[in-house]
């Protein structure tokens, strides 16, 4: 049994573009129709034949779905809600992809107070944007975090679990407000450290940025795969988990300054057992089958 | 015409084994003798045949070189030239692989006063440690950074040189001093990020270990490769070149401030032109052939 027959996904980037791709593989019976606001990534997803119907207009892609799925930046999901609200059916779950929960699930409940809304986030993702940048197996192995509210119907819940496992993926029930403060960690301070630090690098007088880049691959190349993701989308998650992330840069800010004060001195010992500990969550990691475990995260050398 | 006919590696981890790999794949004819002063990594180097012989004494490996490349932690460098001040032939010549130069130089010239030093340092390198992690292809296409004096005999440089183009590197010559802070940039400050931040995640009370786990691959998990480098390695980089870490950390701090403020104040327009800009410079490292085209590092999706 399908959780959905009729999909409609707003937002046809890297995820919305993969999770049409998904459906099509894992769900050929579903029909899919999106949308985008940008009338050149429209006509790109009619020319790779993305999904069955490209609507022309928010509302007419919305208006026989049973899902309707949500993959704008994150500042941008309460006006794509609103812009289904006068066609989108009352029995059709909204569903979203953001990156920050409680402000999103906010603007789309404000927007959609008719339909049951159960807000997600798949963590998942490569550092390319655009329709032709998805693909299907992205979530495969991958968590999709739902954040529904305590009253939320329950057999909603489900259909929406099916719908991502479906897409290969496992699913966790979390607060949003939790998933906001996980996420901070796991993803949000490391995209905004390595904003930094390769703005830091192409900052300075005494290294040109052609050193930089030539000698990146002493570990900074690593930081520019996750700084080349897509800016409204990163400038929105920070925007809209500002509290959480706060916190948690102020926590890393402490022992940064810890570590500079070991150096400083000279402590070896306190470098020493940092590095050996952090040794042991890269091994778990990978034994959980959330990374690839070749070195290098498998990158060709040849 | 072969730079060099007798190599000797002291230190058989990641590098030195590549190093010794390398030879045997681009300079069949070269003797190589290894030296490791932990007997099980000699025992391992023998079983696994990764040199034409295995000594067992640094002075025994040494006594008939021509070069000699020290591929041992940037601290234990001075002893490591030390242990052969007896044996190795005058005429040789002593090269290092320490991702620190000055003061990898400085021990190196103070223990073997009678030999041609040309430091070295490849860029390059994965996660995993030892002799069974090291292959013949890792140095292809990455840079070698040598620093001689500027009254270092030209030949011995181009010795060098040249051997470690036969290895794939391209090479090339710096002053000491930029080197270290050309590196604290690319890589030993991205590196101290990495190992902080994998600290911070793993210490945090409201968020347990087995979620930073789980929702890695939001980004984190990036950066525990980086902070599953050698824990020994990486300490005496940071002791050995502190001066430059501090200051390009420094520079980073206020940098980090400077976002901090701007999520703060809501201040989107400084965040996307600092995200935008920064996705530019991964674009010339790909184009440079510093990193893999591929999206994600080109992890498997499967």
């Amino acid at each position: 049994m399908l959780p959905f027959a009729r999909v409609t996904i707003l937002g046809l980037g890297l995820i919305g573009s993969s999770i049409a791709r998904g459906i099509r593989a894992t769900m050929p019976t579903v029909r899919v129709t999106g949308y985008d606001a940008d009338p050149a990534v429209r006509a790109r997803a009619r020319a790779i034949d993305l999904c069955d119907d490209i609507a022309d207009t928010a509302g007419t892609a919305a208006i026989d779905a049973d899902l309707v799925m949500l993959c704008v930046p994150v500042g941008a999901m309460g006006a794509a809600a609103q812009s289904i609200a006068e066609d989108v059916p009352a029995e059709a779950i909204v569903s979203d992809v953001g990156g920050a929960k409680v402000s999103v699930a906010t603007a789309i409940r404000q927007a959609l107070p008719n339909n049951i809304v159960v807000p997600g986030h798949p963590v998942a993702g490569t550092e390319h944007s655009g329709p032709d940048s998805g693909f299907a197996t992205l979530f495969k192995g991958r968590w999709c975090i739902l954040t529904p509210e305590g009253d939320t119907n329950p057999t909603a819940v489900m259909r929406i679990s099916t719908f991502w496992e479906s897409l290969g993926a496992q699913v966790e029930i979390m607060d949003a407000r939790h998933h906001d403060l996980v996420l901070a960690v796991t993803s949000h301070v490391p995209h905004l450290i390595a904003y930094s630090i390769v703005g830091t690098a192409s900052d300075l007088e005494e290294v040109t940025q052609s050193e930089v880049i030539k000698y990146s691959a002493g570990g900074f190349r690593d930081f520019t795969r996750i700084a080349a993701s897509d800016p409204v989308m990163w400038r929105d998650v920070f925007l809209n988990n500002r509290e959480a992330v706060l916190e948690i840069l102020q926590r890393l800010t402490e022992d940064v300054t810890m570590l500079q004060r070991a150096i400083r001195w000279g402590d070896g010992d306190a470098l020493f057992d940092l590095f050996t500990k952090t040794r042991a969550i890269r091994r778990s990691i990978i034994e959980q089958g959330q990374d690839d475990a070749r070195p290098d995260f498998g990158r060709a050398h040849e």
